[in-house]
């Protein structure tokens, strides 16, 4: 069985309070008619900081979609070879021990995707797989996870690397001033992440089941518009709500592993908002302390999409991990709406065989 | 060991003939300093006909990316149902049988993926697997095979639905009048297609391999530029040249497979010029009748992006198929530059053992 080794984080300098989000709403939406309500929302994020790549004058400008998507695009040339470094650090890994590379990302769009770069600025080998997502937004990181541990299933020899790109701020649209739209400006933030899935050895999440969960119906709760401006993401009211109906997927998938899922060790879930967290609570059966790390990460750096559940994960390790054989949860949600949900348990360095790197030795002299 | 079934295809009802496509090209730009080199380029496709979606007088139109990408949206609504019921009825299933969908689609973007609103709309389970893939472009009819085929060696119960939607038409710029643009002008056409990889069971392709191949420091040489007008599509001239590179990784994989890749007995390959198959024959040493599908794929219908690998395999089908244990391989090649390479063996229907329908007799009555 696979493992989800130690992810890596990075997130830019530009740091975003609550008090300045609240006091631009204030000013450049002074007349609005649900200023009022918008703002109310934005405070009930919880969400203290944010950090965004570029500085906030220039991130409330809309030079067009052509010009973000250049500055999405040397943003993640710039920021994500780094945490990819790391996270194959973590894994004792290096760039020719992997078989296939996962790019997540919804927040600006490359043909070919960074994979190409990545393979050929980095060193990876030229028969890596690529596997770029782009169409999953927040519910990837647990896509990226999933179709990860699904390769690893397939070949149990292969390493698969997951990097999840998302400059929200990059998405910020100046002409959308409904009340979705202004508590969206408050709630997302910028990271980038990445991730191995060791296919034998490793420390981190042994992972046992995968599912995925669409709720029906409900395409348009969560979706981008596509215009000459770029992605307009629309975020329906009932969005909040969607832990009703996620809840018991999150349970069905847990008891067909024969688990009770109100009786897990860990949960690491995408937080979109504190109610996703607060309702988890509320119809799992859960106290609000098992979902510690997601409300950090979403208290700290708001709602970074797809990177969320890798940020939350992170925290879980620098914590000092769980007890060996701990079980646990990861999930993320998006739009569809998807859950992609996996169920592993914690492999601490104790307890995990020693398995040399065999790819490592084999492959490092291989061109 | 999964198979790759019997694909089903369609074609919008607008032909656009090399005639009509060399005149708009003479009328349009009388005055191109490059107009020869051009209008021989075309010549040069042998591309006899395309289908479109609209009328030429719309295709010519710029309405926006946003009324192009509400076009995509409605259009792959119209068409994608019907190839889908038509490649789950020759894999012998439902919809109820199928565990994992993948889309690969370059042409239009949407979030939520299609993938949503057909599980949505044709009753697809809700815990099916989601996997849009947009950005690996022409390779992706490869690459969604190949990922099909993982899934089903990580489950090899499970059965996957692959759907290729291009409406290459909807990518036309006005403005790019270089001569790569008047030569994509010339070749591409518009197509939907999908098939079933089935687990266990079906005739078709027993897929045995697969592998992905990167030729180093090529991203340039096919791309998007991502504009306010959508995406522009970019077509290096030393395109043609690739298959002296990508050549060499088809021969690898089928010498790991202890195959001679010169000796198959069937060659379904991505059809992105005339080029790329006269030259797959010079440096595999591999005569043209070999490649005749992929040629009337791009002779009838055009570069039809990831659908050609399953147009061209519907007319081996068509033609009634290979001999039992006939060795093949199946390739895409697209943006990266990548190519994704599949090798199997034809399973007719007496060959195979006889596999009722398990998941359609167990989930039939499942809501």
């Amino acid at each position: 069985m696979a493992t989800l080794c130690r992810p890596s984080i990075a997130v830019p300098d530009n740091v975003l309070t609550m008090e300045e989000t609240l006091e631009l709403a204030r000013t450049m939406h002074a007349d609005h008619p649900q200023l009022g309500l918008a703002l109310r929302l934005i405070e009930n994020t919880g969400v203290r900081t944010r950090r965004i790549v570029q500085p906030i004058e220039e991130t409330l400008r809309h030079p067009g979609f052509e010009a973000r998507n250049r500055v999405y695009e040397a943003e993640a040339k710039r920021r994500v070879p780094p945490v990819v470094y790391r996270a194959l650090d973590h894994a004792g890994l290096t760039v020719r021990d992997i078989d296939l590379i996962v790019y997540v990302s919804c927040t600006g769009f490359m043909m070919p995707s960074l994979t190409a770069w990545l393979i050929n600025t980095l060193g990876f080998r030229s028969e890596t797989r690529q596997l770029p997502i782009a169409q999953l937004g927040c519910a990837a990181g647990g896509a990226a996870i999933n179709r990860a541990d699904d390769f690893c299933r397939a070949y149990p020899e292969a390493n698969a690397l997951i990097v999840a790109c998302e400059f929200c701020s990059l998405c910020y649209q100046p002409t959308d001033v409904g009340v979705g739209s202004l508590l969206s400006n408050g709630l997302f933030g910028d990271a980038v992440a990445a991730a191995v899935v060791r296919g034998q050895g490793g420390t981190g999440v042994r992972l046992e089941r995968n599912g995925s969960h669409l709720v029906p119906d409900t395409e348009d709760w969560i979706s981008y518009a596509v215009r000459g401006t770029g992605f307009h993401f629309l975020l329906d009211k009932r969005v909040p709500t969607t832990m009703k109906m996620l809840a018991p997927a999150l349970r069905t998938l847990a008891t067909a592993h024969d688990w009770e899922v109100s009786d897990l060790d860990f949960h690491i879930v995408h937080a979109g908002g504190p109610r996703i967290l607060d309702d988890l609570c509320h119809f799992l059966d859960i106290p609000p302390e098992m979902f510690r790390y997601s409300r950090e990460t979403l208290t700290e750096r708001g709602n970074i999409a797809s990177c969320v559940v890798f940020d939350a994960l992170e925290r879980l390790f620098a914590a000092g991990g769980a007890d060996d054989s701990a079980r646990g949860l990861i999930a993320g949600f998006g739009p569809g709406i998807t859950a992609e949900i996996a169920l592993g348990r914690w492999v601490g360095e104790r307890s995990r065989a020693v398995v040399p790197g065999r790819r490592a030795q084999e492959r490092a002299p291989v061109a």
